[in-house]
Order: C-alpha cells, then sequence, then structure tokens
C-alpha cells in the first residue's frame, strides 16, 4: 500500500491529510498559516508539520507517492505560483520548495480547482464537471475527462470573472465591470436585495436586519414578494452563468459549493430553468448538484493530484 | 511505416486524405456528398473511395492504423452523432457502421472541433487553444492539452450560442436569443451594419450596393465613419466573447477561422484590446491568431484523432 498527502493551504489555516491510494483518509489535521514577513516561513512549517507526522507514525518515506497542494492564488501547469495576494507570495515555485524541504515529490494547484477535483473524485462531481464555488467571490474549477483545465496563466476556471453586465458602472474587485462575482456570490445577492429595498417596494421582512444570503433565500422560502424578486434576478443571471458555461466545455454536472449553496434545494429549483433555457439544446439535460465534500474537498482534491502526478 | 486517413464529411463535398503517421498529407481528394434518402449512402460512398485507394496504391490493410472523421453536428464522447440536420441523418454510431464498412478502427468528431484539431497540430495552434470560425454562423473547438473538449452532449466548443445579448428580439437559428453568431458571424456584422444604416447616419460607401462582411472590413479599412462605428460594435462584443472564453479555458492563443479571417490583421488589431479588456488579469496576454490551415484544418484534424487514438 502507498500513501501521500492532501494540504489545502488557506489565509488562516492550513488544512493536511494523509491518505491511503485507494482514497481513505486515514488522518487530517491542521496548522496555522503564518503569513508574517510575506509568509516566507509557511512552506517550512508545512514540511515540519509533514516530517513530524511520518515519524510519528513509522511511515518509511519509500512508501509515499508524494504531496498535493492547493492554494489561493493562479498557478501555471507546472504548479508554479504567479501570485497569492492573501499570502503575500510573488511568484513562487511551490513544488521545488516544498520538495527540497520534505525530500517528497510535490504537485501544486489553484485551491478551487483542487476542491473541484475532490468533487469530482470523491463528491459530488464525476470527470466531466464544473465546480462552482459561490462564497465572498465566485471561484471555479473545471474537470474535462477527469483531469483539470487549469489554463496556460492559471486562470482555467476563473469563471467568477466572466463579465455578465459590461455596462454595471460598479467595478469589481479585480477592476474589470460586471463580472459574475459581483452578482452571484453571496456579497452579490446582498447588492441585488439591496438595490431593490431601495426602489419603491411593498413592505419586506428584508426592510429591517443585517442583509445576508441566507436570509434573502429564508424570505424567499416565505414567499416575501421582495425576496422572490430578487432571487428571479439571481437566477436569470445564474442562468446566463450556467448557460454559458454549458455552450463552451459541456460538462455532465455543474456542482454548486461555497457558502450560497447552504441554500440547498430553492438553489437548485431555481437555477435549472434558467439554465437550460441558455444552454444550448444538446446540453439542456446538464445536471446541476450541491456539493457534498464541504471543507474537506481541498484535501481530497489535492491529494488526487498527487495520485495523477505520481501514483 | 504506418498510415491513416482523415476525412472531413461536409454538406456538400466530402474530403478525403491519406496521411503517414508522422503528419506529411500524401494524397488528398473530394467526393460529393450524397444527401438523398437521408444520406443513406454517404458513409458505404466513403467505404468504397477508401477500399479503392487502398487497393489502387497496394497499401497493406494492416499498415493503417484506422480513420478519422468529421461531421457537422453534435458528436458524443463515443463519436456516436446525435443528429446532422444538413446530412438528414439522426442518430448514427458513425465508428461502428464505417468501421463495419472498411474493417479498419474509425474515430468520429465534430467538425469545427476537428479543424480545431488540425490547427492546434498542423496550424496556428498549440496544445492549449481554441479555434473561432467566424462564418455563416460561429463554431469553435477547444483544445486543452493536446486534447480536445468534445462535451458530454457533444456541445464542448458550442461557443457561438453563448448568451451574448440575451434581451434581443430577434431570435438566433438555435431558438435561444442573442447567441454570439447573431453578432459576429459573416451575417451577424451584415446585421450590425444594416441596423446602423437605418438610422441616421453621415453618407457611406455602405450606403449602396450589397451588403458583405468583406465590404464592411473594406470601408473600415478606408476610414468610413459608419463603417468604422458598426466595427468598434463588433470588436467590443467580440471582446467580451473572447474575454468569457480566457476567463474559462484560460488558453495560450485563440485562433480566428472562418469566412470572416480572411480580414486579416484589422481583424486581429480591432479585437485584441477589448478581449484584454473582458480577459481575468492573468490572461490579459493570451494571444489572437489567424488559421493558416483553411479548408484543410478538418482532414489534419480528423487524422490526428486517429493518430491519438489507435497511433
Amino acid at each position: 500500500m502507498r500513501y501521500g498527502f492532501g494540504i489545502d493551504l488557506g489565509g488562516t489555516t492550513v488544512k493536511l491529510a494523509f491518505f491511503e491510494e485507494n482514497g481513505t483518509c486515514l488522518s487530517k489535521w491542521e496548522i496555522s498559516t503564518d503569513k508574517t514577513d510575506n509568509g516566507s516561513r509557511i512552506l517550512s512549517d508545512i514540511a515540519t508539520s509533514v516530517t513530524a507526522y511520518l515519524e510519528e507514525n513509522q511511515v518509511c518515506r519509500e512508501d509515499v507517492l508524494g504531496i498535493g497542494i492547493g492554494v489561493p492564488g493562479s498557478v501555471d501547469l507546472y504548479g508554479v505560483v504567479f501570485n497569492c495576494i492573501n499570502l503575500g507570495w510573488g511568484k513562487k515555485d511551490v513544488p521545488r520548495e516544498l520538495g527540497d524541504l520534505t525530500g517528497l515529490p510535490v504537485a501544486c494547484g489553484n485551491d478551487a480547482t483542487m476542491a473541484a477535483l475532490g468533487e469530482c473524485w470523491q463528491g459530488a462531481g464525476n470527470e466531466n464537471m464544473i465546480f462552482v464555488t459561490l462564497g465572498t467571490g465566485v471561484g471555479g474549477g473545471i474537470v474535462c475527462d477527469g483531469k483539470i483545465v487549469a489554463g496556460v496563466h492559471g486562470a482555467g476556471g476563473e469563471i467568477g470573472h466572466i463579465p455578465l453586465c459590461p455596462d454595471d458602472p460598479i467595478p469589481c474587485n479585480c477592476g474589470k465591470h460586471g463580472c459574475a462575482e459581483q452578482y452571484l456570490s453571496a456579497t452579490g445577492i446582498v447588492r441585488l436585495a439591496r438595490e431593490a429595498l431601495s426602489l419603491p417596494h411593498e413592505a419586506s421582512v428584508l426592510d429591517s436586519g443585517e442583509l445576508s444570503a441566507k436570509r434573502i433565500f429564508d424570505a424567499g422560502r416565505e414567499k416575501d414578494t421582495l425576496a422572490t424578486a430578487v432571487l428571479d434576478r439571481y437566477f436569470e443571471l445564474m442562468g446566463r452563468f450556467l448557460g454559458t458555461l454549458c455552450c463552451t466545455v459541456d460538462p455532465d454536472v455543474i456542482v454548486l459549493g461555497g457558502g450560497v449553496s447552504k441554500a440547498g434545494q430553492i438553489l437548485l429549483d431555481g437555477a435549472l430553468a434558467p439554465m437550460q433555457k441558455y444552454a444550448f439544446a444538446p446540453c439542456r439535460t446538464t445536471r446541476l448538484a450541491l456539493a457534498t465534500l464541504g471543507n474537506d474537498a481541498g484535501i481530497y482534491g489535492t491529494f488526487k493530484l498527487a495520485l495523477q502526478k505520481f501514483g
């Protein structure tokens, strides 16, 4: 039996896991992400944790096929990071540096793409899928025939920046205007509600209290008129977005994850018909599903990447 | 040395070619496409032509690795055609039927996708590219790491049906509204010109004579005010379209082919800045190029598919 590590490097914590090559997770733990000094100690902290695990559990290094690691930034085809603003990193050759520190082969990918690979392998997806994370922003990962579409500049699956409403005067965090994530993220749906509330409208439960994606979906379930109109607009834009993806890579299933996906069935029910309206006819049977691995998608995906490269 | 066939099945003619496995085209010829009787004789005509070539040239069947064939319709992951309206075909298992008729292994793909694979292999593209055909309609093919993205329902690369202007009251041929091909095809740019001519405008060389994509680009080169405004609108929509593709699969190069691409440098120069405006920052260095194989892209691509499957 051979083994490997899956590591999900986030801005606050690093999730680490040790797997059997059949996908069984034997152990998982976290260490904190030390972002001081431009994140210069992050990789050595990870190497220390990996080495300690192998020693404590008397795992022979020859039985370890390698390490997969996901980082919150653009990663090129060779696993070299372009930049991770959250970590203070500029260009960084993670496979070489972490490989030198651990003596193990290392493969590196973008975190959203790794989560996609995790859902593909052990979650709600399959070998032809798109994973859409609807969180503070909108990220994604595309899997075709079981392989991730990383993109030449590490921007494969950066679907949150598809231009949906280019005439929008409000800029996206990325500097462009009208990106999908300006409407479809948790922040985006709150913005749509705020806009609706600023216009004349009948009394709504959203008139008072802090707005959140959860409250808007809850109000929609209760047939609140304003919330229903906001969700109609949200689903219309979601339909154009998902329809665009269907006309491009034509997946079997689109898996929705991230905080907004906790809305559950109402999200699937609301997005399906608009997606079918905007998809090209042969792909109108494309399925929509909710992610099932939650925060563990990254560790499964990174280990799977290591398996693909070194297994 | 082994050999194979690349076959591009069109609505009027079938282009056939015989290749060495290194990509040298030894011979190419055409037969007409017999669409009578719902195209029931097309595959047997092709088989007859293939068999005759092998006999006339005394090629041993064991030295032939197989046949690749491209068809004008949706093709699934197994090479089974969903439908080819132009040929009168419904569902058709081309690999099995043509395989039985010739005794050779057969791989089948969509024609635009096959042209993409041809440009990838022997033309202006490379292993990470998108091919965009700007003809009567807009088609495309996506190549990631040298493999085509065929799509689960054969709709991978059906980028002409990305919804760009969903509020357009005029429907696309596919039944949807505001598809990219309604603006970016040869027909689309004529439509944009017709709309501009219907509004008050200063005198233009396009006021008389039949409109065509060629005349509009020619007038733009001569700084005709109306043509320049039409091309500005065309390039703005092209930029949104190409920027969307960059945010999704992040290719190294986007290759423009089809009749409109004969406009040449003015097309590349006009589309580049809008594409960069709408692309996600890391992929703003994505290149635009003109296709170089012309009508031969299909035969190169289909032979390459046969090589990938049987070589």
